[in-house]
């Protein structure tokens, strides 16, 4: 018998019409051969509630060990009713909270890392034919007190539940299909990939696809669990997210993943000296700014030179006021600052071994007359800068080049 | 230093701003010379909506330990919000959960009774000048698995923590401004009690006083908490619910509870011989109902007898028809029921050396030609069943008669 972990997140558990839906899912799976263990969201809204609450009676900056308390109790709520929920339809099931598996973490509330997933009394629970209920986000700190992962919590409770059981596969449950080659909202013709590989997922998540968080993917491919990404409003197969090796006829571009979070800045006429990148990104750094994308262009007098590079959109006033305590000492004339910009990256293992495909990209775009201002490769991703007005042109034209449209 | 606990319920922490009212009012305690730790319900509706959700999903015979993890859940997010609004007013403070402390209880999930009371962790916190906020109601079960205590469980938490730590007070802060000598809503001129004895309110509470549950007065007796009832609308103090020993001059009589939830049967016509009681009471025990008032008139033939007795008004038809299949038995004529009932019951310790009590009662209702259907007497309560009608008449007479009357 194979164990399959199914998460089902907050639109999943909305209510009690939809427990009862989660309930006959997992029945499916059970009827299929499976034993199953499930992670689960607090019901949607129910976070925010109470994340609300806590804001306003604790302020920005409050005890974060008070706001785990807080906040991991909307989990606990949804994994008690979905075990009645089983029970119900005559599923034996239990839930079982974050501290009595136990799922230990750091003490690092608001956004613990867990450090081991306690299993025993889970595998006792599954070997009795128990469906097990865990509720995502929450672990205990060494201490003893409750702590929450973050943002995505819930996944990577799941993966993590997943890698420690060894699960056949981990399926998310959420309110989209799969993985598309890219947002189906913008691109009519964007198609649902049947499987993808880590690397490209990781990329995916931290370019804007909202499907699953970056953490979860990166410890789903260091464990190598195999994910499955999926509606539980409908009943068809998601996409899985798998080892480069499980599939066969690698695309050379699986998918074009865009983000509207960038702003560029360039200081102007900076001088052209050893040390001086030290000088800018050292001070951005110690404000917390994270820079992405940098170009520095050549420079025509061999004195000074244009330095461009990316923050995030919500950085970009901060990163300014910070670079101008240096600009006397830069030698910088001018700093431009543009908010106006996005990033669209072209991502797919197949570029390893395949080239042209930056080629393609920029004979794509100047045919629309879109001009690139940063551009930046990794092995398997190009990632361009344009001018935000253009996104749709853009990621259509460059969905219809790399061959990724549907029928 | 005195340390005080401090128990605060639904509708004292009903919304954020009550919760900031709880922060203050912990605040002067402190201020007094006081340690604080503190024990909270849910906010006001949550309980109830919770076990909405519990009874919508798993129905009325569901899975207990189930039940008790999704309920438990409303003191967490309480306890964990009143740390904070501690923190915001500059108290150091933090929550300690049900199982964190532990306490422990047996396995009766639903309605568990709590074992001990773990409180090195929360001597550590005293200790370190931090107000402990401990959610009331709940508990951890031997294997490990979440309780709860049933109704009342919080007052019932509170007067458990106040044990443990040998606390000086435990203060249970409610809607109403302390224990009166009877309803309000009935007998304006009814009068807040300043002390009260133990047993005294052990007989309101049972006869159907809703301040306090009987459980909490109960372990308080047994442990020597001493109890006050307060608002935490007003800044008077409460009634305080103390030994004999602390009452300087004792009233005869302190208070008059009724209780409209009774229904009066007769057998009419019982064969008069023994073991005829175990034949009536023996399928009634079985099938849980409780009987209270129990009257039997004297044999005028020598043959039969009538019998009278009391049950729940909800047990009524129950216990009619549990009765009809041994009417024959019994040689019983007939069976009579009436649900038009109430039960005055005038309670105080001072009975117990004064004589003459029953006659001012029997003789204050004659004036008033009301009828008494029963008498039972304990050692510091007399209580009598009369004709619903004459509730609120019999009452202020009574309160008058043994000189109860407030300004």
């Amino acid at each position: 018998m194979t164990l399959v972990v199914q998460k089902f997140g907050g639109t999943s558990v909305a209510d009690l019409d939809r427990l009862r839906a989660v309930a006959r899912r997992v029945q499916r799976t059970m009827a299929e051969g499976n034993q199953v263990a499930i992670v689960v969201s607090a019901m949607a809204g129910t976070t925010d509630q109470l994340i609300n609450w806590v804001r306003q009676i604790g302020g920005p900056d409050c005890d974060r060990a008070e706001y785990d308390t807080v906040v991991a109790s909307g989990e606990q709520v949804t994994a008690g009713l979905l075990a009645l929920a089983l029970q119900a339809v005559g599923i034996p099931a239990r839930s079982i909270l974050g501290w009595q598996a136990p799922v230990c973490t750091d003490a690092t509330h608001g956004r613990a890392r867990i450090r081991s997933f306690g299993t025993e009394q889970l595998r006792a629970c599954l070997d009795r034919g128990q469906v097990v209920v865990v509720p995502g986000f929450q672990g205990i700190a060494p201490d003893g007190r409750v702590t929450t992962l973050g943002r995505g919590g819930s996944d990577l409770s799941a993966v993590a539940l997943a890698a420690a059981l060894g699960a056949h596969r981990c399926d998310v449950f959420t309110d989209v299909e799969g993985v598309y080659t890219t947002d189906p909202r913008i691109v009519a013709k964007a198609r649902k990939l049947d499987r993808i590989t880590y690397e490209e997922m990781l990329e995916m998540a931290s370019l804007g696809a909202k499907v699953l968080e970056t953490r979860s993917v990166a410890l789903a491919m260091q464990q190598q669990v195999r994910l499955q990404v999926l509606s539980s409003f409908t009943d068809q197969p998601g996409t899985l997210v798998v080892d480069e090796s499980e599939i066969v006829e690698q695309q050379i571009v699986s998918g074009i993943a865009y983000s509207r979070d960038e702003a560029k800045i360039t200081l102007v006429g900076v001088d052209d000296r050893p040390g001086i990148a030290a000088t800018i990104f050292g001070p951005l750094a110690e404000a917390g700014i994270n820079v992405d994308m940098i170009v520095q262009s050549v420079s025509s007098d061999g004195k000074t030179t244009d330095l461009t590079f990316t923050v995030r959109r919500g950085d970009m006033a901060a990163a300014v006021a910070t670079l101008e305590t240096v600009r006397t000492e830069l030698g910088c004339r001018r700093i431009d600052a543009d908010g106006e910009v996005v990033k669209i990256s072209v991502i797919g293992v197949g570029m390893r071994s395949h080239a042209g495909i930056a080629h393609t990209m920029f004979r794509t775009l100047a045919e629309r007359n879109i001009n690139i201002e940063a551009i930046s490769t990794s092995e398997i991703k190009i990632s361009i800068l344009i001018d935000e007005a253009y996104t749709e042109l853009a990621l259509r034209a460059l969905h219809t080049a790399y061959g990724l449209d549907g029928a």
